[in-house]
C-alpha cells in the first residue's frame, strides 16, 4: 500500500475525486487516499501558504492527485496553481496528448507529450512601472532550470518509448533568455543519442500542429509556451476534459491534476465527467510503477467511451457522473 | 494611377510578383507599379539600413506590396522583416484568414482577423545576463502603443463590418503589462459600442480556437501573442501559402506581404503558388479604396481554387506558376 495524497477540489472536484476512488476499488489499486484541503491560508508573518497537514502530508507521501481548484477572491491571494507549483518546485509540466478513438475530433492518431517548464520564464512575477504608461514584464531564463527542464524531458522520452524531442523556442527574438533555453537542451541532447533532437519556432510549431500534428512527438519549451501549446494540444484531441496532466518536482514529488476548472454550474448534480482527473490518476500510477493497475483503467475507460452507450453531456451522452464511473468499474471487474 | 512600392523580394518572390502584376494587368487596376530592393546596407554610422531608394518610395507611395524576404547571414545583419516594420513603424500586423472554398482542411467556415501590436512587447531587444547563467528578456508593454492597436482593431471592425473584437492577454500572470494592454482595450471599447467588446486568455483562445475557430471575430494582441495565434489561424484555413497580411504604419504608410518563405528550392522553376501575395494585393486595393478591382481578382482567385482544374503542386494540381496566372487573368476577362 502506498499513500497518495489526494486533494479533491472545488466545484465539481469531489465527486469526480469519488469516481476516480471507485474506480481504483474496482481495480484494487493498492494505494491508500489521504484527503487534503490545500486552499491557502495566512501563514504567521501574513505570507499565503498551503495548511500545513497538506503540506505535511505531501512530504511525506511524495504523490498527490488533485481536482480543480477555485482561487479565493481574497485581496493579494496568490493563484492556488501558482502557490502549489512554488510550494512544491514543481518544475515539469507534462501533458500527454492522445486521440482517443470513438472520440471525434477534427484530428486522428494526435500522439504527443508537451513537457513544459514550469518555475520561471514569462512567469517571474517581476514587473515595475518604468514611467508612467510605460511598463516592463521580466522574463527569466535560467540556465539551471532550462538543463533541467531538457534532462527531464529526454528522459521521460526514454522511459516512454518516444523518439524524438523538439526544443520550442523563440531565440531568433529573444536571443538571449530563449538562446540560453535552446544551448541547454542542444547541450542535453547530447547525452541522449538514442533520441532525437530538434529545435523549432514556436508559430511555426503552432502553424504546423493545426496542421498536421501528428509529426510531433515530445515538445520541451519555455513556462509560457507551454501553457499555450499544452491547451492548444489538448484542443485537438477533445479538450481539458479529456487530457490528463503531471506536474513534477524535486524530491520526489508529483502532482497530477485534471487542468479544466471547477465548473460551477454543474456541481453536486452528478454531471461531471472524471476522465480527465482519471486519466491523471492512470498517469500518476505509471509515474508509481503500477503500471497494470494503469492499463486496466485505461483500457476500461477508452473501451467506455468507444463504445459510446455510457456516456456523460460532455462526452455527448446522457449518464451521470456515477453511472460512467460505474460502468468503468464493470468493464474492469470484466477484465478479469 | 496611383503608385505602389513593389519589393519583388528573393526566392520565389520574383516570379511570384511578376503574376500579381500580371493579374493586375488583366483586371486593369489603376497601379503603377514601382520596384525596389529593400535588402538592407550599412549606413553612415555603420547602421543597418533601408536603401535610400526604396525607403524614399515608400515615403512617397505610402503603400508596397512585398514578397518574401532572405535575411542575409552577415553579422549583426538584423531581420529584414522587423528592420521594415521599425523603419516604417508598421505597428499593426493584420491577418484575415478566411477559409477557402473548395481548399479542404480541418475546418470550414472559419472568419476572423488577428491584429497584432507590431512595435513592442516581447520584440523590444532589450535583455541582459544578471549573473551567469540567469538572462532576463524585458517585455515592454506602452499606454500609447496598447491604445493605438486597440483603436486600429475597432476602426477595422467597424470598417470590416465586423461584429466584435477580443482581447488576448495573459494579465493573470503579466498583472501590469498584460494588465494594461487589456485596460486600454477596455477603454476604446466604451467608444465603440456597436461593437461587442470580449476578453480571453491566450491559452483558452488557442484551445477553443481548434476546437471551434467560428466562434471568434477579430482579435487583438500584444506582440508575441500575435506571432503566434496568426500563424496558428494561417494553418486553420491552409497556411502561408493562401494567407494574405498587412502592415499598418504611421503616416499613412501601409506595406501588404506574403508571409510565406523564399522556397530557395524550387525558386525559378515557375512552380511557386502566387496565392498569398495576390490575395495580400485584394487587401491592398481594397486599403486603397479600390473595391471594385479587389472583388474581380479576389472572385478569379477563389473561383480557380474551387474549380480544382488549374493548380499549383501545393494546392494540389499540377500546374505552373504561369498556367495558374493565366487561369485567374482569364476568368477576370470573363467577369467583364
Ligand atoms: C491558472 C493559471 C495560473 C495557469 C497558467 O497560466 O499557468 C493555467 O493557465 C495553467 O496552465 O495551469
Ligand atoms: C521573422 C520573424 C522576426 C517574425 C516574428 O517573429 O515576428 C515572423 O515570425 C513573423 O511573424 O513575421
Amino acid at each position: 500500500m502506498q499513500t497518495v495524497t489526494l486533494i479533491p477540489g472545488d466545484g465539481i472536484g469531489p465527486e469526480i475525486s469519488t469516481a476516480v476512488m471507485k474506480i481504483f476499488e474496482a481495480v484494487k489499486a493498492p494505494i491508500r487516499w489521504e484527503e487534503r484541503n490545500v486552499t491557502a491560508i495566512k501563514g504567521p508573518g501574513g505570507k499565503w501558504m498551503i495548511p500545513p497537514d497538506a503540506k505535511e502530508s505531501m512530504d511525506k507521501s511524495k504523490i498527490g492527485l488533485k481536482g480543480p481548484l477555485k482561487t479565493p477572491i481574497a485581496a493579494g491571494h496568490p493563484s492556488m496553481n501558482l502557490l502549489l507549483r512554488k510550494t512544491f518546485d514543481l518544475y515539469a509540466n507534462v501533458r500527454p496528448c492522445i486521440s482517443i478513438e470513438g472520440y471525434k475530433t477534427p484530428y486522428a492518431d494526435v500522439d504527443l507529450v508537451t513537457i513544459r517548464e514550469n518555475t520561471e520564464g514569462e512567469y517571474s512575477g517581476i514587473e515595475h512601472m518604468i514611467v508612467d504608461g510605460v511598463v516592463q514584464s521580466i522574463k527569466l531564463i535560467t540556465e539551471n532550470a532550462s538543463r533541467r527542464i531538457a534532462e527531464y524531458a529526454f528522459e521521460y522520452a526514454r522511459n516512454n518509448q518516444r523518439n524524438s524531442v523538439t526544443a520550442v523556442h523563440k531565440a531568433n527574438i529573444m536571443r538571449m533568455s530563449d538562446g540560453l533555453f535552446l544551448r541547454k537542451c542542444r547541450e542535453v541532447a547530447e547525452n541522449y543519442k538514442d533520441i532525437k533532437f530538434s529545435e523549432m519556432y514556436l508559430d511555426t510549431v503552432c502553424l504546423n500542429m493545426v496542421q498536421d500534428p501528428t509529426q510531433f512527438d515530445v515538445l520541451v519549451m519555455p513556462n509560457l509556451y507551454g501553457d499555450i501549446l499544452s491547451d492548444l494540444c489538448a484542443g485537438l484531441i477533445g479538450g481539458l476534459g479529456v487530457t490528463p496532466s503531471g506536474n513534477i518536482g524535486t524530491n520526489g514529488v508529483a502532482i497530477f491534476e485534471s487542468v479544466h476548472g471547477t465548473a460551477p454550474d454543474i456541481a453536486g448534480m452528478d454531471l461531471a465527467n472524471p476522465t480527465a482527473l482519471l486519466l491523471s490518476a492512470v498517469m500518476m500510477l505509471r509515474h508509481m510503477g503500477l503500471h497494470e493497475y494503469a492499463q486496466k483503467i485505461q483500457t476500461a475507460c477508452f473501451d467506455t467511451i468507444r463504445d459510446k452507450k455510457v456516456l456523460t453531456k460532455d462526452l455527448g451522452g446522457n449518464s451521470k457522473c456515477s453511472e460512467f464511473t460505474a460502468e468503468i468499474c464493470r468493464r474492469i471487474q470484466d477484465l478479469d
